[in-house]
């Protein structure tokens, strides 16, 4: 069993963490709101004050935060991951970030002689909770290979994608698709009622044919309830579909689509509804 | 066993009527390029030169034409269906067609003394070979229970929606979704090409994930392998789309993802692509 | 002076009748709501009560309606102008409708023997009242010849097209650009509020610059001033930008950007915006 | 008569920098590509090799760069515009930039001492040489005032906007409109090229009414004649789209149209138009 280090105890991070330690794996946490450590710690975790001491204490530290900020900030604060990696140090940020941000932190990570994977994650709470996510990683291929045991238990597929940069813009790509789906569901939807049909029927329909999907299933049922529930917040899916656009744009590649989506969620924030679950797309008329 | 007419042998009428012939119901056929008959009539069917024959023939007739333009020319052209239904007769137009459309061909039907069905499918040639389309039908709810032999033959399952209009709403919102969701699909591709990922790894992740659907399975595939042999041709998507959009015109629904959506589609047509796959979308750049 | 039919005595027909009769001609008219046509009558208009008693009575008809489907009862009605042309009796039709709208009223005109123009308008209620249309035409090439002294009376600019529809066309693109950049200067004006910045400085800006026009003059001091009391009503707005979309789908002719300006307007709709000034599509948000 | 200094001395640059030269003030320049400034100094001008050097010899630095990037760089890199500014020095960006690059300089200058305006100004090459821009200032009130002489030879109009931040938001949504605008007019004459329409005679047409602009007669011109020659390239105006819609997104503004205008602009980069005029997105099929 390995020691491993994990920084950003959110509601993500939490349930892979607690998923790590359930393992036997031995664990030191950090979280900016320190008091969401508190379950973890009752299980066998030891709790630091700032990502420098996890990486101090831990070989390879995993890292689950919010955002782009959120990254950066945990790497380049007075106290920050940088502070301590170095020779058999390792960074594993498994947040989605894109591009431009991994490849920041994996120059300053190298340049103190520590080894910096990325590792962005398909899923959510219940897939953390129940070690099923589906892990895209990119960076360094020896440390691909040393993280196996831990992704074994965090996800249940990994791919390695080669330079750093291509799993954020998997995950980005693959988070675009997502964003573009869940509003065009509430398309459909809006249109149906328009024409006076049920709901339920329609999603019951939809789960026999070909675009039958996890998603759908999810997200029609939550919809057609009422039940806005956050599993994945409105306003982290249209930052994803921001920085999806931003990497389009930065390769010249036109996402005419994605860009129509990414303004329903734009509208859906402009309506207050930032914090409430991705699928509230479908109450912006 | 029953005796059923069927108008329009082509790529799904053919494989639908070919089930019902094979379940062991008698069938008279009609086509408008009358070769497509041949191998039903080898089978034992019957073909006649007109619509209006089929009618005659059978006390119940499906259709499945390939727009609103061809429904609407079965119906009222010289020797069409109105030619020939009346009390005992009754239409089933399992065609794609739009809710005013419908309206139309009904009112027809009703007045002459029939009975008016209409049964879009969920389904393309697979499902409908294997018998399980999805059937979304409104209309005259005793004809409904009447058929109900035929579409267990035809369709895994059958949906009653209520007042004509209805299924043909669904069926558009359905198709309004799935170019959406087949063009995101592309975007996400070539986002991915111009970050020099490869398209076979995204799918797997795509097919372990929440997003998961047999359209992605396939219409994955069929992009990655550079084949966008017709299963579905894109002018019909396209054509699916413009219907969509004008149902949500009509009920001053905004519906701005599948309009941008449409227009990749359009571009896909303009560039000569409409009688590829659909999913030739993602060759537009 | 000459004797002029004028069908369509609404808000544009009355000016440009009115027009007609004060520089001496004599004029039939027909409105729908026959309380309409007063002021003309009192100014010397005869009155009738059909379509087809304005062509009896003229040797020229003008018609100015709102939309194609009344351009198409005004024809084809039991007492509509199909009745009454033949040889001798020319028809011009002024209304903004599709191409395919005005092939179906020039071939029927044709068959009976008469004449047919289409010369839809640039301008509004102060062009018209002024006489200082733009009157884009197309069709019989010598009634274009024949109505000149009408048409200067009304306009100040008039163009010939050739084949009938392509007035109809270029109308439409001209409206579809009208719709697409007030929809812009709603967007502008709104991303300026949203950074505390003084409409009325930015349209000082706007109108010193090369996006000057005599548009964004008008609507951007309406929006300004929140007066969207109605010169253009926004839901005739809309019609134009889905006949324009129409006509751009039938060509394959990607619109991306009037698609989603009208996807706004759409929205603006569903708030029950339509009866108000177009501009009132600043008022989306 | 003043002394300033002038940075940027490229398309724009160089004309205005010229304006201030032919009215009789003594001007230091600098220009990344020295040999760019060779007509200045012909005309009487110092050149320096570092932005540092021209605040050190003049009171108030004019900088006018290509983008947010470029003007960055002039301020913060080793011999920037920051380590010569302080007490008595002023600096007037006159780039388009983002309200938070803007802020980003004006905080630099401020800590040092030094006074901050940004002067993002409306109008191209033909409006810089006939010194007839439009400047829209905000940040300090009493250096706006100081500069006036400046400016009356710059521009013919000029509007104080207070915060910093302010002049660069209102530039970017007056940037924003015209690239819809242009795209506009774009997709009008792609719509009527398909109806076999002449595009003189929609210009013509364009002219006589409201949507009459400076813009159109140029650009629409421009594109009949087939002539895409430089005055703003396609690739500033895509960037200055971008930023729009960033400043948009900070907000939770929906620019819909705007982004669909953007998606054209970046096919065009993609289609390798980026260094042609902005008008060249008609191209764009």
């Amino acid at each position: 069993m390995a020691h491993y280090g994990f920084i950003g105890i959110g509601i993500m991070g939490g349930a892979m963490a607690a998923n790590l330690l359930a393992a036997g794996h031995e664990l030191t946490v950090y979280n900016r709101d320190a008091s969401k450590c508190a379950p973890l710690v009752a299980s066998g975790a030891s709790q630091v004050s700032t990502p420098l001491e996890v990486v101090a204490a831990a070989q390879i530290t995993f890292c689950m935060v919010s955002d782009p900020d959120a990254a950066l900030a945990v790497c380049f604060s007075p106290h920050g991951v940088i502070q301590a990696v170095g020779p058999g140090k390792s960074y594993v940020d498994m947040t989605t970030i894109d591009p431009v941000t991994a490849e920041k932190i994996a120059i300053s990570v190298q340049a103190r002689g520590g080894q910096y994977l990325e590792a962005p994650v398909s899923g959510s709470l219940p897939q953390a909770r129940a070690g099923e996510l589906v892990i895209m990683a990119a960076g360094d291929e020896a440390l691909w290979q040393a993280v196996q045991p831990a992704f074994a238990v965090m996800g249940k597929k990994s791919v390695y994608l080669g330079e750093v940069g291509r799993a954020a813009a998997m995950k980005l790509a693959l988070n675009m698709i997502m964003g573009t789906m869940t509003a065009a569901l509430g398309e459909g939807l809006a249109l149906l009622e328009k024409c006076a049909i049920d709901k339920g029927e329609f999603i019951e329909v939809l789960a026999a044919g070909a675009l039958a999907s996890p998603l759908f299933s999810a997200k029609g049922a939550a919809i057609a309830a009422g039940d806005f529930s956050v599993k994945f917040p409105l306003e982290h899916q249209q930052k994803d579909l921001r920085l999806a656009l931003q990497l389009g744009d930065s390769h010249h590649q036109p996402l005419p689509v994605a860009a129509s989506a990414n303004e329903q969620y734009k509208r859906a924030l402009a309506a207050g509804l930032g914090r409430e679950d991705m699928c509230a797309v479908a109450k912006v008329k």
